[in-house]
């Protein structure tokens, strides 16, 4: 078989702020893979059907000198996320032609994954399979969005039945899921969005019990409305989480998921009313889902229960899917500009 | 016996920033109190001798209609604080003439507790007095704010031997003991105070492995000389705050514990850098003690050990103690001001 065609999109350039398609983030057409002689290094290759697309990409797109929690994208190479792939060849006998793959892959239509880099796949089971849900949803619900969503709520929010949630990006990949997990617990659920489609959505689909779009509306006296929080969960940061200190019951927990709203944004927003930290008794943790990945009986608590939840329709997954790679810088600059209506996700490849 | 001289210092208006002395607060000479036909309402009444200038009371200086954690002061009362007193009179058997009273008492030379109050109020036991501590020492290090330092250090800080921590307001009534206990833990002890002696008192008496004035020197460039922060016990907050998020480490802890920086701000300083709580996974944890004073094992904890290590020296304490109450408006004004050196308190009078 001669060599096939390969696309893929690059870092290009390190953006100083939003990431311009074309410029920072090129869709590369022409590159080949020859699938009859790929060097697999002890590895795999994978047909990559879809790929995901996350806030935290952002942090990735920086100079390999400036450490942080996840490495810089390389330079002139594709970018890479969370995917689910289909093994087409095997030096690896863990994983056998044929057989779906959820871990880190290439925005790319071919992967090769080496023999070290295999150890962080795994494969979809054929029990998973049999749920039936969208290739799509294993890199978000029932992904790491969904771990993020379920960790952060449980393990650092700390519901208690009758308390009082708020959540920013709400609709999001993350906000949604745990907008239905707070409902299942019995909390108040309050969410704010950008448009007002994805406020109708929260109120008429996910029977929030308020939601409001936070560039139009008041977020202070949005928040007035109801009883003190007890829990935010933060994916915006800035003007919300200014908002939400204000509005915190004493002893609230502050879920430190994201501040999408700062991280294009050189010059950062001002958060002047710390000192209610203190008054309040508040708890701010940040957190990243994939150091509480590593254990593995959280693994099989996720998976044991959300895929089985959004297959009998008990959580609703939103998906905003956009077809074909090259269409993905762009979908890639609408995160940032919450363009997006749910959870953001490039579909490469139909099988 | 005649009324006699219950001279105090009334909050007298409620300030906007700095509590201006004679205006704010005022020094009133002329009350009178009759010993022998005072109404006890079943309480006690005590000679006070020493009281207490604590950061937290700025937050008192407010409306009675504004609510937080601790009561706003009364208007025209007399302000309330920790103090050490002697009963002279008791309607309640639990106190007896002559024993020494710590808990909550006026800036006046005599103070009526009701029953309900004295159900605060604790009695230094003989074994405590015998550990010959100055009397002004239950109000500072073996009282509330070493209960404090002891409290944020070890529970929300969460030491670890070979940690690094970086305390403000270093020579004050908390980081004095913060410091202390955390080089008795092992860990290397960076601390900021606001004049060159402070700073001095810091290296050659405390034994921090380094200290600097935070109004002379670049705190970023003074943290960078060190491995990242693992703990900060913040007594500041404002732009120290900024530079310890840009200087801790992944999972480091803040111990929330004050911002007086803020405290006379109508207009705060914007802490910009927050998306490093998620970068970096901080916990920022808020307290306040009087949460944690709930509990009788604290209490037995903290008397246990602090008051004899401050016996034997293994502790050491620095005090700032102003004469006479009719110069307290001055040294309350101070503390906001860093005028003092060391735990700020008042000797009311020589027993």
């Amino acid at each position: 078989m001669a060599p096939i065609q390969n696309s893929a999109v690059i870092f290009a350039e390190i953006p100083s702020d939003y990431p311009v398609p074309g410029k920072h983030l090129k869709y590369v057409k022409d590159r080949t893979i020859d699938l009859d002689n790929v060097d697999m290094q002890g590895g795999i290759v994978t047909k990559n059907l879809v790929i995901s697309i996350d806030p935290y990409m952002r942090g990735r797109m920086r100079s390999a000198e400036a450490k942080s929690y996840s490495p810089a994208f390389e330079l002139n190479q594709p970018l890479t996320n969370f995917f689910v792939g289909k093994v087409v060849k095997s030096e690896n006998e863990k994983f056998i032609v044929g057989q779906y793959i959820y871990g880190f892959g290439g925005y790319e239509e071919y992967t090769v994954h080496s023999k070290a880099q295999t150890d962080l796949l795994q494969v979809i089971s054929e029990e998973r399979i049999q749920l039936g849900l969208p290739l799509t949803t294993w890199v978000g619900a029932a992904g790491m969005p969904g771990q993020t969503a379920y960790h952060g709520f449980y393990h650092i929010g700390e519901p208690k039945k009758g308390e009082t949630i708020f959540i920013t990006g709400a609709s999001g990949a993350v906000g949604q899921i745990v907008g239905q997990l707070a409902k299942r617990e019995g909390l108040t659920v309050i969410g704010s969005a950008g448009t007002d489609d994805k406020v109708k959505w929260l109120q008429t689909e996910l029977h929030f019990d308020h939601a409001f779009n936070y560039k139009t509306a008041d977020v202070k006296a949005e928040l007035a409305k109801f009883d003190p929080l007890n829990i935010y969960f933060d994916n915006v940061g800035g003007d919300q989480l200014e908002a939400a200190l204000g509005a915190a019951a004493n002893h609230a927990r502050f879920v430190e998921c994201g501040m999408i709203s700062q991280y294009n944004t050189p010059d950062a927003h001002g958060i002047r009313n710390l000192i209610l930290i203190v008054a309040k008794r508040l708890k701010l943790q940040g957190f990243i889902v994939s150091d509480k990945l590593k254990e593995p009986s959280f693994h099989q608590e996720f998976y044991s229960k959300i895929p089985k939840w959004i297959a009998n329709g008990e959580i609703k997954v939103k998906e905003d899917v956009t077809k074909g790679l090259e269409q993905a810088p762009e979908a890639i600059l609408g995160i940032f500009q919450g363009k997006n209506f749910g959870k953001a996700v490039i579909q490469i490849a139909d099988e």
